[in-house]
């Protein structure tokens, strides 16, 4: 189903992009430059290169043509680290743009990379506006993780913080109101999940943590029926994520 | 991904999924536990295992590491007898006895272990009756799938049948209705979906097969807000099958 184009998010095309790119300080980890070409723009950006390490390849200007979607690659093409994390505002930023109230998905020491992938993939398309992880105890953004998103990581942005109960406390002074998911809750039919909100997903094995759920304004439960303990921790997250949908649908 | 060893479908890994086992009276031949390991759950397998009469073998955690196939066997191993897989027809009963309209999920070839795993669990807590496989083509109960289901395969039954549209036909004859996954179908929120109800979702790439889907009385398919294709195949069987929960609730 899902070739990942050749993450097409991470390519860079002409000289402009290129350049900004190195000088930000995001990582660049080949850049593509046309054989023959010696001008101005093309010196700064090799010797933008070897400042930060990235490896150059000369190679035909059909060679560039042919890897080019653009169409005016301008004698060079890079091809960018593969994550960069965002930052809480950008995501903010997101919602902004959108004319949308924010839709964020907190993650509580998810573990498992193919659940954080998952859950990315379905913030994605559930138009949460960005996913939250946490640096410590957790999965990052491995190559695992990128692949179980289905390449739904290079469209919705995923920042990593610290401390999850800060970043709560700030966002509700933001008007942001925060469920967590959990067993004790209200039936999550019965809740109003309209406006700004925060979804928090626990932990694989242990849930949210004990100081996370007390800083949410809901705990949501979703109705059990069966023998066993809990759902898959991904599973939970879209289940609470599309009542959610269909609550703001 | 899918190395099927001889008897691994009777292999149990990991605290939850050997304590639900026994708790289930699922009959447990032997228990492989990590000596010196003296903690709350493994005290609570071993008490539960003298009350089966199971047979108890302390190792040493290189001996479980070369038995452990899900790499991750959290110092308890043990020997299941072999999975029965249930008939279709115990499944109905099931629904029968229970006084309740069936509700089935039917898996078109769903072929990682960790996703029939998540299903498993989300038909036991959604109150499904059961779930149906197909033989061929698609992941089995091996112990991945048995731990990915954290214990609920003791509890649903699953049935293995050879071919899906046949098992639909009959079973339509019965007045179940069916409803598939796809993406093309109508919206969930707009079918009725409180009825005697087989559930099918399809394979993780190709979705359900065309043979299956034409077989089916609806399509229902789930919002897609994001740039991404389609969810994990486990959290849109989780979506789908909790708005056949909201509805019937």
């Amino acid at each position: 189903m899902k070739r990942e184009q050749a993450g097409s998010e991470n390519r860079l095309e002409g000289r402009n992009a290129v350049l900004e790119a190195l000088r930000s300080g995001r990582s660049v980890d080949k850049i593509y430059v046309q054989a023959g070409l010696h001008d101005g723009p093309i010196q700064t950006i090799l010797r933008e290169a070897r400042k930060h390490d990235s490896i150059v390849s000369f190679v035909t200007r059909e060679r560039l043509d042919q890897m080019s979607e653009t169409g005016n690659h301008q004698g060079v093409i890079a091809q960018a680290a593969s994550y960069e994390y965002a930052s809480v505002e950008d995501i903010l930023e997101r919602a902004r743009q959108k004319g949308e109230p924010p839709f964020l998905i907190l993650l509580d020491e998810i573990e498992d990379p193919h659940n954080l992938g998952a859950i990315i993939r379905t913030a994605n398309l559930a138009g949460a506006h960005g996913v939250i992880i946490t640096k410590h105890r957790a999965a990052g953004l491995t190559a695992t993780a990128m692949k179980a998103s289905a390449g739904a990581a290079n469209f919705t942005p995923v920042a990593k913080v610290t401390n999850l109960g800060t970043v709560i406390d700030r966002l509700k002074k933001e008007g942001i109101w925060f469920v967590c998911a959990d067993m004790g809750g209200t039936r999550m039919y019965d809740l109003d999940l309209k406006g700004p909100i925060g979804l928090v997903i626990g932990n694989e094995g242990a849930g949210v943590s004990r100081l996370v759920k007390e800083k949410c304004d809901f705990t949501a439960s979703i109705p059990m029926k069966g023998d066993i303990d809990s759902l898959n921790a991904s599973v939970a997250a879209g289940v609470l994520a599309y009542e959610i949908v269909r609550q703001r649908g």
